[in-house]
């Protein structure tokens, strides 16, 4: 946990989203309080059972936030990337959010980090950071329900589909890097209907699998299985 | 859809969470412009394929919000009672919302009903009502959380013992007059679920079954169910 450096107040002044809501004075206390953070791949940037760790605005890398069940089961609510604001790891400011999540870095990642305090007392003072919080917390619940809708209602093929293709619509790319357990837990399902599923793409000539690795090879027939 | 008397004006100045924030003007057209509305056991609010119904305030009764899957299958995520606020109803004037619900009349409901078009405004005139809706966004979003969490994580006889202790205690009786359909519908399960712990439940005497209802015998044995 570092001071800001010149760059990273750049960043904060372009991509902090209630920045120009701000007094000088705020501002000041902003930049003046933030803190620069890095959090290694698959490092817990946050325990249901820990203290709310602050409001995180990612500068690079990607977070993902998810639930754990007193079994070990994880099932993933949403990822945040680059510019993304990270409410939640706040959440104890909003009194009306009685749940608590779990929080990691998916990769290597860099956030700026505005402590608890600063945040409260500038959602105290200024009425523009509560209503930013809020939307924020409301537009995570949209994310949230389309999570929940897949869990519950889409059949694991398709579920499978719609990750390999936003996945790979977000990267640019036609290959995925993950695991069958990593894809599994982002999706909320088990290592083994992944495998079967993913098993069931290659032979249809869908994908082809490499250790660690899921190549598209038909997106035409990727899609038909949204 | 009726014009509001003067024992809803009441209400309304008494009930609706931002009266106070609201200018004269505004107050004025509240009382105007909102309706009295009444729905029938059963009979359904709002549909995902329609347009949003407007901001509601129950004034009796009860309602529950849902999902329906592509095959029929309903996820209840939570029931909204006497002075609680249906801003769900309204979704479609908060942005960050890209979801849909159905939501449906538990009981003979009578609501005050402000147009959309009248709540859109106040929104944008008064911050105090934007802030408002997503605070009632945020907290239904932290009702939805725990409902995922049953549905994810908890055994079956674990969440029926939570239905019952909610259900008696929100109602103040000993006894629950729900069909099992209704309960598994509630609860996001099966019926044969529900029958099946609900006949184990009786036979550790934990309850007494007769038809549409169950009665509670032993609350402390219930709640170690809990």
């Amino acid at each position: 946990m570092t001071l800001l450096r010149q760059a990273e107040i750049l960043f904060v002044e372009k991509q902090l989203p209630f920045w120009r809501e701000l007094t000088q004075a705020q501002q000041a206390d902003v930049i003046a309080f933030s803190s620069s953070v890095k959090f290694q791949k698959e490092e817990m940037i946050h325990r249901s059972d820990e203290q709310c760790a602050g409001f995180l605005l990612v500068k690079r890398g990607q977070i993902r936030t998810f639930l754990l069940s007193e079994d070990g089961r994880e099932v993933t609510l949403y990822r945040l990337f680059e510019k993304d604001a990270c409410v939640l790891s706040a959440s104890c400011v909003l009194d009306e959010i009685a749940f608590d999540v779990m929080i990691q870095a998916v990769t290597d990642t860099e956030a700026i980090l505005l402590p608890l305090g600063l945040f409260h007392r500038l959602m105290e003072e200024n009425l523009s950071v509560a209503l930013f919080a809020y939307r924020m917390a409301t537009e995570r619940f949209s994310d949230v329900m389309w999570s929940m809708q897949q869990i519950l209602f889409l059949r694991a093929d398709q579920r499978l589909a719609v990750f390999l293709w936003d996945e790979t619509a977000k990267t640019g790319t036609s290959s995925v890097a993950y695991t069958h357990e990593q894809i599994a837990r982002y999706m909320g399902s088990a290592r083994e209907v992944v495998s079967r599923v993913l098993k069931y793409f290659a032979e249809e000539g869908v994908v082809a699998l490499s250790r660690g690795k899921i190549e598209i090879l038909d997106r035409e027939k990727l899609k038909s299985f949204l």
